[in-house]
């Protein structure tokens, strides 16, 4: 029987075949080091780089493809954009849903840098209040993060409305779409958008090892790694070109020819198409889950709009129990614990638990959402059959 | 005809076939995010990543595995130790042969946080003189960056004397390996080195976006990246265990299984002998090459021990040109040009005019080192005819 993978928020999987295809090409035939040497492997391995850059840019609605960097992950995106762009003394608005790859930064900034935050506290189904949001503005705020989808609830922020917000204020968004790349619909340009961090091995079906960050041009960051970028070689400051200034060192080639694979198999799929059928995924899976005694869904309600995540928690049985069952009984993967977000299990009262998150896929199906009904009717079944006797 | 690939110092080609086979099996059966779940899959992905660091270890004579952590490339792994270790005012010394990726991060400290730099001027075969080194010690000097071997010339630096120096100093050695690590034996623990900077795609033959870091357990670093580590997760800080503290956000897990996989092919062939094998083809290279009329090979001089790369200028030509042509007319690929380390051009003189740079990997043969030197012999005919053309 074939392990049903409901951890695609951790890293989606499987990849479509393209993905490894392009990846086995790009190192038997561009095994090179791109933008390093002018001979032909070389200039493959920068082709590749570019379709990828260019690829990326149609998909988020960005002019010009030089203005995404690519990174090793969304952290390695968030930590450039964040300590790049925040300065001593500014002031930075995000929210309780944020992940560590957000927190962390900030809090690191507030040690070193004296920054203020302020975190919207979300409600109990992880939305941020626009009211609210435009309350926590002050002379010296210079950016708004916020996560774009909590990866605990899977509820979507209001994006384009914090962005009016934050144009009428002379401050900058950056948006965490870890939970959102390829699964949500993103426009950078329509939803004012001024940087936009995303990983390439979730909703994009690429491998792990890539992710990237826009950045727009009208802003400059003081850039993270310094190093050879193959031009420029002469200068002892990080070249000032686009995106050579943020790209230090060696690309991952490999792992952004399978990105580039991933993109283009979602754009043909679409993004609305693959949003629509998780949300279906969602909602049946929340069906089936609501009538189960002793299980609680956490975040938005039914009907509601929504990534692919569904969060739970079962009474009197702790939420790595019930996935160590999933796993060895049922050969169903979840993920228990706190998902790097404690804020978000602040705002869903499950600090103490923790929460079992199932995260479907562009692979996932009806079937596979009915088995993880089944079992997990089982499961509360024999914990209330425990409550029982020992009463 | 098959391509003749003379880059392996860029980016080294091709891998053994065990890298592309342990990264498709890693998508195929462990495609989830290590250490962020419980459940099999990302167990086994767990599994991947703790089996490279240990084979990694072994191949550094490094005690505990979980000393080493693993980056995009070595530029970020150079970037850690160098940003992480340096402070306001201290004195940092290193050497004319170093690569942007420590020449840039140093100069961005000389900048932001008065970090003083001696740069020891190396011989024209690019050896530094221990001697010099010594004398460059002062009270505020707290690290030595060393190349190991630099990336234009070859040459090997004498690294166990000069950790000899920094302990006598009280000073910890970051050694690049950027072109050592799998082609030159390091033991760290019997050279002393406190830190070492690797790549995963050159000497150890595994793909682009791997490399590492090894950070002695006597030093703590500031990470550069702060975010999710799924250890420790309602902490606001990085956690302190290694190596967590420094690995946030999700790792290129498919990349490090094709890593190890790489390691395991090294370290059956022993690195020994790949470093005898390539040297022997460095000096039937320069043999072939010193005859030719109107070349000059820059470097180490015959016999001498060095890495697997044979730089050299054309007289009245300039090195791109050269590149271009044995590339499009031969299937020869070099690099040409200044190879991110400028200072290292102006120990060889090469400023104006760059130098070509071949670059023999595991895969090398005589047969192609013989067809590189038929070429150029062809290619400076040309010149010299064209020369004698204009007189």
């Amino acid at each position: 029987m074939p392990h049903i993978y409901f951890d695609n928020a951790a890293s989606s999987w499987p990849k479509p075949p393209e993905v490894a295809e392009a990846m086995i090409a790009c190192m038997e035939e561009a095994g090179a080091n791109p933008g390093r040497g002018s001979h032909s492997m070389a200039v493959r391995a920068s082709r590749i780089v570019f379709e990828a850059r260019t690829l990326a840019a149609k998909l988020f609605g960005i002019r010009n493809p030089n203005d995404i960097v690519f990174t090793s992950n969304a952290t390695a995106a968030l930590n450039l954009a964040i300590k790049g762009f925040v300065c001593q003394g500014d002031h930075v608005i995000c929210t309780s849903m944020e992940h560590n790859s957000v927190r962390r930064p900030l809090e690191y900034l507030r040690r070193t840098r004296g920054v203020q935050i302020t975190y919207l506290q979300a409600d109990k189904q992880g939305k941020i209040s626009v009211d609210e949001a435009a309350a926590a503005f002050r002379p010296e705020t210079t950016l708004f993060v916020c996560s774009h989808s909590s990866n605990l609830l899977g509820t979507i922020q209001p994006i384009a409305e914090f962005a009016e917000l934050c144009r009428h204020n002379g401050v900058k968004l950056l948006v965490d779409a870890a939970q959102t790349a390829g699964t949500v619909p993103i426009n950078v340009a329509e939803e004012g958008i001024d940087m936009l961090a995303f990983p390439g091995h979730k909703g994009l079906l690429g491998p792990q090892g890539t992710g990237g960050l826009y950045i727009s041009p009208e802003i400059d960051l003081e850039p993270i790694l310094h190093g050879g970028t193959g031009s420029q070689s002469e200068e002892v400051d990080q070249p000032s070109v686009r995106p050579d200034r943020y790209e230090a060192g060696t690309p991952n080639t490999v792992g952004i020819a399978g990105l580039a694979a991933g993109i283009k198999f979602i754009m043909k799929e679409t993004v609305e198409q693959i949003h629509r059928k998780e949300w279906e995924l969602t909602q049946l899976m929340m069906e089936g889950l609501r009538n189960i005694s002793g299980l609680r869904i956490l975040g938005p309600d039914l009907g509601e709009d929504k990534t692919g995540i569904v969060s739970f928690v079962v009474e009197n049985a702790d939420a790595s129990e019930i996935a160590f069952q999933l796993d060895r009984e049922y050969r169903i993967a979840v993920r228990a614990g706190f998902h790097c977000t404690p804020l978000g299990h602040e705002t869903a009262g499950t600090t103490a638990t923790g929460a079992v998150r199932a995260s479907v896929g562009y692979y996932s199906t009806v079937e596979q959402v009915e088995c993880l009904i089944k079992a997990m009717e089982e499961i509360c079944r024999g914990y209330k059959n425990q409550g029982k006797e020992k009463n």
